[in-house]
């Protein structure tokens, strides 16, 4: 008989979720909101489903864990190498490449077709006819082709653009026009017009998107970033962008988060900040992914999205 | 042997292209800005490319007029009944779905993923992280569906929404999903997320989107016009915006363009206004559709995209 527990900040709709799917061998259901609300419930819980930031506090006061299903992608919290690793740790994959696509083309569009010009021009009741750009045509890099890499490609296609990846190893999807690995960085990077990294947070993307990296871009391109606020040089990003160096970038996803009141990027030229939003977790699509697996726990076959502690995803 | 004229604003690039097309038995080959520069060329020409306002005033002084290709889509100037009708009219189409996709999308995703809002929170340095909407199960409605909506309808499918269209007949595109006709307007609209017209300007579609199809329509919409300005009741879009029935309006087209200083559009709360940029004429490719029906025509085969006088398109 399995013991579940929910934690995250806001359990309600998960709980819903999981009760009204009727699991079986289901023997305790609870929910706690913060890790200390948690430890209340007592330790004999051998699934916790919920946020990792959360989770990591609780994780040596629970004997009988077996598995965590994080409500995220990033599981950074619990992969410190200090913490215990003897349970079987799956994220939520395949259910945000929409949602980021909807995030990557919309600000390419905002760009592209001139719109926070068009809306000054009708404020000053300027008749602004000048013409708009184009994705038709235009070359996009994709630093990482996962599960979100692969559905950004998939948009790129429909759009008409080139698409160029860059990954570890794979080369799977096919909407990719042509694959860089390793050393092939710099050559990946020159003259594309918008570079986008959805690369996880690992000690080889730490600062990938580098002052050299920048530099191989065209003076017109964008960059978007809903990876890991880690995957950029900050510093070299905010040169680039005063310098006229890069058109725009958007960033999601920050080092520090929520971004100090001090940061320099409130008021760097060009650049558009979206708060960590690129890709709101849906209760309902998260709760799908947890029931399917929970089947698989019960029925003893393999997890979905089983994340190798070693390699960081 | 074939005189063709030129007769639009901008005519260079169109004439390096046929220039470097090695068209057959083609004897002449000259440009002109204005009619009454077109005028000085002579009167021997049975080809002309260009603009329907610009041709138009020069229809009844070509005697030898065959062909008309336009560069646009709208040739509302050449229909009034009272000019000549003895040439074939033809006009741009099949190239305009992928930038008016680029368009309306782009629009769509402004507002569900509330880019201008997060643009506000960072001037005033606010971390604002309130969840996005999405595309994704929402429903769109095309008015109209002729190439360009046939490509709206391929990008709504692609973002995972679902689509109905509004035609006099046809029910060819198979990314709709429900087809209505006729009396059915009211149908079409009720309940729609998202609205977009793409109608051309025929004596059945003024005024199609008036206060009773727009009170079909929730509070949470959106209204898109890429179609023609006389297919919508002006004062009625405002008074639904004022009162906050309809959330968003972007409008590309209008009844008189430029638009009047003095309109109520320019001041109009959540009205968007693009100044007719929507699908800009890429000369390379309305070249290549002229090259086309050039071919078509010296070998006496039939145009391509001939307008039904009678009909408006």
């Amino acid at each position: 008989m399995t013991h579940v527990m929910i934690l995250t900040r806001h359990p309600e709709e998960y709980r819903r979720q999981l009760e009204s799917a009727d699991l079986p061998s289901l023997e305790k259901l609870e929910v706690a909101k913060t890790p200390s609300a948690a430890l209340v419930l007592g330790d004999d819980y051998e699934v916790v489903f919920g946020e990792p930031a959360l989770i990591r506090e609780i994780l040596s006061s629970l004997p009988r864990l077996r598995w965590v299903q994080s409500i995220w992608a990033g599981v950074e919290p619990l992969l410190d190498p200090s913490l215990r690793r003897d349970y079987a740790l799956t994220n939520v994959r395949g259910v945000f490449g929409g949602l980021m696509s909807e995030f990557v083309f919309g600000y390419l569009l905002l760009h592209e077709r001139r719109m926070l010009l068009r809306f000054q021009a009708q404020q000053e009741g300027r008749w602004d006819n000048s013409i708009t750009g184009t994705l038709q045509g235009r070359t996009i890099g994709l630093l990482g082709v996962g599960s979100i890499g692969t559905a950004l490609a998939s948009t790129a296609r429909h759009f008409g653009m080139n698409v160029r990846g860059y990954t570890r190893s794979s080369e799977t999807c096919r909407d990719v026009d042509l694959y860089f690995h390793g050393s092939g960085l710099a050559d990946f990077a020159s003259g594309l017009d918008y570079l986008v990294n959805v690369l996880p947070d690992t000690a080889k993307t730490r600062c990938i998107v580098d002052a050299s990296l920048l530099d191989r871009l065209p003076a017109h391109a964008v960059f978007i970033n809903v990876g890991r606020g880690v995957a950029v040089d900050e510093l070299a990003l905010i040169e680039a962008l005063r310098k006229g160096r890069l058109a725009m970038a958007v960033l999601d996803v920050f080092e520090q988060e929520p971004l100090p009141p001090e940061h320099v990027f409130w008021h760097t030229p060009n650049l558009y900040m979206t708060f960590h939003t690129s890709a709101p977790s849906v209760p309902a699509d998260i709760s799908r992914l947890f029931i399917e697996n929970y089947h698989r726990y019960t029925g003893g076959q393999p997890l979905l999205h089983c994340v190798d502690f070693e390699r960081g995803y």
